[in-house]
């Protein structure tokens, strides 16, 4: 059977709220991009940030060993460089083996979950 | 490699809050679209919005610069006519570039957020 | 042009919450199915509902007039019979136009807004 | 006419919330798959968890009778071991029949409703 996924995937509604209410990790405010590598060759992906006024932000590189689903919060990604809060951004990522995209965010600002996920836009 | 996206896309469960709780602007009920334009090209943008009990309105024409992402908030619509809230409306999107298209509602009329976001329908 | 939209739809999580919080009928607990028609003929639509242990109940027929949008509320479906709440369900629309669908459900069960809306499955 | 739908389907971020408020079980925490199967013969569904860091666990195997819907939540799964609460998986659902597939997940956990669903990935 062809490893289920795609290679291509957008996440158009990028946003990190700037505060959080909670236990933390749990509950403070985030928002992931989980990957799916259902295959059997590790896949790198690569993610670059779009912003409403200034030149895209990226690579950031990303691995997912065969067989395992990683659930990246932007929050922690660091290299090249932080992804500000409070700012809105769209998310091109481009894998080298099939994979499958879904966006999270847990908003938790006004002690009250915000909490949406929906699969990303595949090519 | 071909740039990512759609030229038609359309949003069905339009609604604009009526009232909101929290601090302005970022937890004021609002519904946005958000645009991606990946390419080396501005993307001229149309929306025409669809109404229960009336004919369309639009053309509202929006201008996403090349490599950028355009978060575009209903509530700030004015040309040729403003949003009308509590009311249900689609609005369906044409770019003359491929775009990808995600639409994102903010509803924190009860003090406690109601948040979605979907990636909308492409053709 | 070619009409945007499908002919067949799918819900799949259909579920009525069984009570409500806050001012009638904004915040009252409700699941609706937006169906937007963008071409010039009447669009005819037909719904059937699926359930975990009984027999498909339909067709429910709906209208959606040229160039018009309807939302409209499972809670307020009556022929042939109402849609049973805390029940798990799912729904098939097939239209004799392309039209698009997307399903909203507001979950006010518990003061707070539980929200979500999902463009449909399409075919 | 075809029966609608298709036999490989992907929710890319799925989560067990590991505590809840309100009353059991309209209340409780929980991710549900949902799977519509509108054709005329009995679907075999197997499900493949997906895990950061160990290797996957299943087949996990449902059955969806013909003209059915199943809301299947991943709490109650028990063969061949339950899921863990807390940890972030995946999952991939192939089936024998095409059939339709929607994720939803309620966190309940700060006492205000989490709410999300959204049709899975399909290939």
């Amino acid at each position: 059977m062809e490893t289920i996924g795609k290679r291509q995937w957008a996440i158009v509604d990028g946003y990190l709220p700037a505060w959080s209410n909670g236990p933390d990790p749990e509950m403070t405010s985030h928002e992931a991009i989980c990957i799916l590598n259902a295959g059997d060759r590790e896949a790198r992906v690569e993610l670059t940030l779009y912003f409403a006024d200034r030149e895209p932000v990226g690579p950031y590189s990303l691995t997912v060993p065969p067989r395992r689903t990683l659930h990246q919060r932007f929050n922690d990604l660091e290299d090249p460089e932080r992804v500000p809060t409070n700012l809105s951004y769209s998310c091109i990522a481009v894998s080298d083996q099939p994979v499958i995209v879904q966006q999270t965010r847990l908003d938790s600002r006004q002690a009250e979950n915000g909490l949406f996920s929906t699969i990303a836009y595949a090519q």
